[in-house]
């Protein structure tokens, strides 16, 4: 059938089972064939095809709560719910976000993008259903490696206490975003194959069946073993230990034992966890073999050779320049050790990994202990590298704070896709980090102006030993300048004069600062002289240059890929008043104080005003002819 | 003997178990009667006196790195590495920290305060260990309630994947600071009877004993239940699932059975966990006798009696207030809902949950599953309102960005402890929220001038209904004021003048606006006019009264009890400037950028140069007569 005609899910209810397995053969086709044009979360959404299929068949969306955990496995639900229509603006602007979204479709429950979260969610939806004494079933669907987050496990914990009436859908593919680490996968992976729990099971079926004619102590002794061990073998004991009743494994492609095993769920009084096992990029054999991640959310693609379409000779990635350039100090530094939440791929560690495996330590979706383990590491005279997002970098705000900068230890924090990130959208977006890290005792944070700068910071940051600092870069490629072959030291709280003006000077960080430059080509043309400075270093800010700048009076503005509230341009404001500096004409600009969503990058910073145009816009009304209040 | 003496913990190596058990009463005397005097954490101490002795008989620190958890345990820790002449001074300004402080001694290896860091520090310093080759032992005491944490279950399924040499020592004493919640609670419960399980076990040995005489196929299948059985009832599942060998349950009161064990532990390969029982406030019985939490960190209190030393007639505590309003509003509202990770008795809960035991979530030490979840009753049409303190908000940053504010959810902040809190110092000082809750886009913030504003701005916060609000109020005692009967909303972003002057306006919020008062009135003496304006809103600001100060060319100062980078008055400063403002006079007052350390909230306040005196004299110099550049 044409899936993009689905408008709701209401007739899967009449579909026989060959019917079902039609349909799901039609969406994998749709969904190999459209993100072969938009790029998108490919792999996670064919694993979870016949899942989908089944919540949509069993519960009724959305009186029934459906909740996603991470939600980069919806699309086949916005298929189901109405949106196949929309796939062509797959996670471009102003088109169908990549995660759920409640403005989309009222079968969208909950928004994620962050792991980890859906288990809490559900527990507060099924709290409130019980209070407002309304009947609604409440349905979690959470990854093996989502499940390892910890406030995952902290709502485990209150779920099992509360004994609410809620099913966890436990979608185990082995893999979180890059193969899966930790000890509860090692677990999920024992129950997996359930090869010895299932022999022992027969085993003692048969023994029990023999036992009771012998009568007496005996039989009564085997009576209570039974009870026990019945108990321990026939579930997962892990989940039951915390009052969760465990079904499974059930095969997650089989659409019978899905119907069944949830239909069981549903029966079930308190919270039932569904072991699902599902196969990543099931059903597109180059997806299917994948087993380190690359086809977890990749690019366009050609369907009949499984080979990315990529430009050709673009520069290297940010990320990519920033883990050589970690590879390089730890050849000569042993004591330079990788700590990464699950991000060996993303973060392009894979070279490091090989070259020094005892000294990178993926720990799974765990970005607190993540932090922490850096901060231990670091006790001992090591130098941790938290190779961390931007945006997930949140999750360790308290570790940072406390555990990190209070105790002033040499953690280098590498902040991967800082700024805006594109397609993923506001979930993902890195705006957040130079706020919340800026007003944080003991710390140095920088950003280079290209690929170039950025190797010399991670060289700066390790060997600076006078607490954490902090190397931001963004997502994507770099400029393709020329690459030094000796890393150099950058003086800490050094800015750098890109372009000598007279006017006016643009402070600003990162990329960003070509456009910038770009801003001041403009204001040339229109007779304006405007410098633009490399301000490298947000914390601590090169109070030489802009006491110099004060002396001038010259006029400012600061361009900042990072919030307004603040954010880099606040700082530089609090400088000037804090040196009485009362009256200096200072504009700033930057991410206004709302979400923004996904889209190109280019489209989003056009959006915001964050272009050459703009920026010469406003730095013409800070001179002295064209000033005035609002 | 005088435990005040004691130097370094060397010379337990060769005390008998006579003397042991002998310096144990010695410390728990000295203890008791010590904390009498000074108050501080006598429960928890109490709990882990032959547990510390026996730690530092069995362990050589500082080679060996023993990490305590949250840390307020260490008393007796402190008395064995040579701290108990300074018993004295605990918790004062500039006196001993109630937590470990690497500046005090070589045997803190590790700071805390904030719960469940101890197993990630461990997980980093085992990893340091062997990277470096070095020979050391790595303990951490975790308790009960801190397991529950997330970061803390990120921490086990690591260690448990990488099987390091370390050992956990589970302080069970079945409370965190108040009783424990929680599945895991639980099934600790169920291990610390383990009346069912040893049962079992003895049935088990019994029928094995038995049926290999029968032979055949029947003994071949019971010797592999057997093994299968053994391994699951005679240890602690749940942690051997992870791959963690566990140990126990001990009794943590006998030092010959924790000697045992431990040297068990020690002897064997990878992680182990060994699992005490303890008694909070073990030795004193008023604290033997605590089922909800008071002995914790008691204030004074007369050891015969075991009454508290408490001023008579206080003003009504701020976290009273608050509770009381929203007992109040509960009444007429059954949408409002409070959850609170484990802060029923700090944040005074106990009488709203009493009148609604439904519409209370206690979810343990689990402040990310605590936001979310309140996010999740949210999106139900629910009033959920997050009991939480400044400082612990910080584990919930991510959530509160990504779940709450992106959603735009309706969900309330009550923020106790806002501001310095005083005797637990550094770790807990709730100063960072300011500054991260306002880069937030949706995010209302607020804090009332006294406890009857306070009541009347949880009404408000109940009544809003256009995304997430916080009311922020301090720790201690109100200031007395009259307190009216009706409730009433406060208008959103409205500030009001407390004092009309004409010469400069001091700009601030909290209970900090009577020293920003008194200071006007010095000033008034010096014949300087001030206006006194509370800026109960510190988002959105009152941007018509900002416009008419600034249409006046007012002066201002802003006097705020949190950080200055990114805090109110840099707000302040965005908005003049935003305005095209630009020559505004602002001075900003604040918490510098530094941690601050433990002392009363009036030493403190003196020493950042938070009083009247200097409040008056930094309004001075922004007076056009005594303007001048740093």
């Amino acid at each position: 059938m044409d899936v993009t005609k689905i408008n709701n899910p209401d007739f899967l209810k009449r579909l026989s089972m060959d019917e079902m397995e039609g349909l799901a053969n039609d969406i994998r086709e749709f969904l190999i064939q459209r993100l072969s044009e938009t790029g998108g979360h490919l792999g996670p959404n064919l694993g979870v095809v016949e899942l989908t299929l089944v919540l949509h068949k069993l519960f009724d969306s959305p009186k029934d709560k459906l909740i996603w955990d991470v939600g980069h496995q919806t699309y086949v639900h916005k298929i189901l719910t109405g949106r196949g229509n929309q796939f062509g603006s797959l996670r471009q602007y102003k088109g169908l976000c990549g995660f759920p979204k409640r403005n989309e479709s009222e079968h969208d429950v909950w928004e994620t993008g962050h792991s980890s979260t859906s288990l809490s969610a559900a527990m507060g939806m099924a709290a409130a259903r019980d209070i407002q004494g309304k009947d609604a079933e409440v349905v979690a669907v959470i990854g093996d490696g989502a499940l390892t987050g910890g406030m995952a496990l902290e709502a485990l914990n209150h779920i099992g206490h509360e004994q609410k009436d809620m099913i966890i859908v436990l979608n185990d593919n082995e893999m979180s975003i890059a193969p899966n680490v930790g000890a509860l996968h090692n677990m999920l992976g024992r129950l997996r194959t359930a090869g010895k729990y299932k022999k022992v099971k027969d085993d003692l079926e048969y023994l029990m069946k023999k036992i009771p004619a012998f009568g007496g102590r005996i039989a009564s002794a085997a009576e209570r073993v039974k009870d026990t061990v019945k108990y321990m073998l026939v579930s997962g004991i892990f989940f039951e230990e915390l009052g969760i009743t465990y079904l499974g494994p059930v095969d997650g492609h089989n659409m019978n034992d899905l119907i069944e095993n949830l239909n069981y769920a549903k029966k079930t009084k308190g919270p039932v966890l569904v072991h699902v096992l599902t196969q990543k990029g099931k059903g597109f054999k180059p997806a299917e073999s994948d087993n380190i991640g690359t086809w977890h959310g990749p690019g366009p693609y050609k369907i009949e050779s499984g080979d990315f379409i990529k430009p050709v000779d673009a520069p290297p990635a940010y990320s990519k320049v920033a883990s050589e350039a970690l590879r390089a100090v730890a050849r000569n530094d042993d004591r330079v050790v990788v700590i990464t939440p699950a991000m060996v791929v993303g973060s392009k560690l894979v070279a490091f990994q090989k070259e020094f495996p005892d000294r990178l330590f993926d720990v799974g979706i765990a970005e607190q202990h993540a932090a922490t383990m850096s901060a231990g590491l670091a006790t001992q005279g090591m130098k941790p590298v938290l190779s961390i997002y931007s945006t997930f970098m949140q999750r360790a705000y308290d570790q940072i704070v406390h555990d990190i900068c209070r105790q002033n230890l040499n953690v280098v924090f590498a902040v991967d896709r800082a700024g805006l990130v594109g397609a993923d959208g506001e979930t993902h977006q890195g705006v957040f980090d130079v706020a919340f890290m800026r007003s944080l005792p003991n710390m140095t944070i920088m950003m280079g102006k290209d690929e170039n700068e950025l190797q010399h910071m991670v060289y700066t940051a390790l060997k600076y030993d006078k607490g954490p600092i902090a190397v931001r870069y963004p997502r994507g490629n770099g400029l393709g300048v020329e690459m030094a072959d000796e890393l150099q030291e950058i003086p800490i709280g050094s800015w750098e004069v890109l372009k000598e003006g007279k006017d006016i000077a643009i402070l600003s960080f990162g990329p960003m600062l070509q456009t910038a430059l770009d801003a001041a080509k403009r204001l040339q043309t229109d007779g304006v002289s405007a410098s633009v400075i490399n301000a490298r270093f947000i914390k601590p800010l090169d109070s030489g240059m802009l006491r110099k700048l004060a002396n001038m009076n010259m006029p400012i503005l600061t361009v900042e890929e990072s919030t307004l509230e603040g954010g880099f341009g606040s700082a530089v404001l609090e400088f000037f008043h804090e040196q009485g500096f009362h009256d200096m004409i200072v504009d700033r600009m930057g991410i206004p104080d709302r979400f923004i969503e996904h889209g190109s990058v280019k489209d989003l910073l056009k959006e915001i005003g964050l272009t050459a145009g703009n920026i010469a816009h406003h730095a013409k009304l800070l001179l002295p002819k064209h000033r005035q209040r609002a």
